[in-house]
């Protein structure tokens, strides 16, 4: 008997929904602002991935969905890491 | 006698708080979306003024709240139009 055609099996635990992950970013100048979101859209490019971004004068938040964790996550991407790095790098 | 000096005068009429401003310009390609934040940037830098923005791959959202609106309005920019304007020829 073979469990997976047995339609009396418990069905498979339901995927779990990944939260939405969120990032913020402050930024000493516009200068510094822009320069990371430059680099971030280099990297989207690079990476085929389009997060959701809102941004002020100072500020970024990167938005992050179920569906898209999930697509990096296939993909092995460093996505996220390298945009902390980013973040890092244009802040210092 | 002083009214503006009367503790009994009437206050002044409150200032009347503009309502927050938004716009939802949509894209058919990133590369446009791109163009259009690239022209948002410049236009932004030769105003000096950093409205709240929101992007996705295809879309972006730009607010205005009622210190932004002020302050534009005192210089008589011409902030929004031109926003529009580009908007309007990066979706050509």
């Amino acid at each position: 008997m073979n469990d997976a055609n047995d339609p009396n099996a418990a069905p498979p635990a339901p995927q779990e929904r990944l939260p939405m992950r969120n990032w913020r970013f402050d930024f000493g100048s516009y200068a510094e602002t822009r320069h990371f979101l430059d680099r971030m859209a280099d990297l989207s490019r690079r990476e085929d991935y389009y997060p959701d971004v809102s941004f002020g004068k100072t500020y970024v938040n990167i938005s992050i969905d179920a569906e898209g964790q999930a697509a990096l996550a296939e993909r092995n991407s460093s996505f996220t890491g390298e945009m902390e790095a980013l973040a890092a790098a244009d802040k210092a």
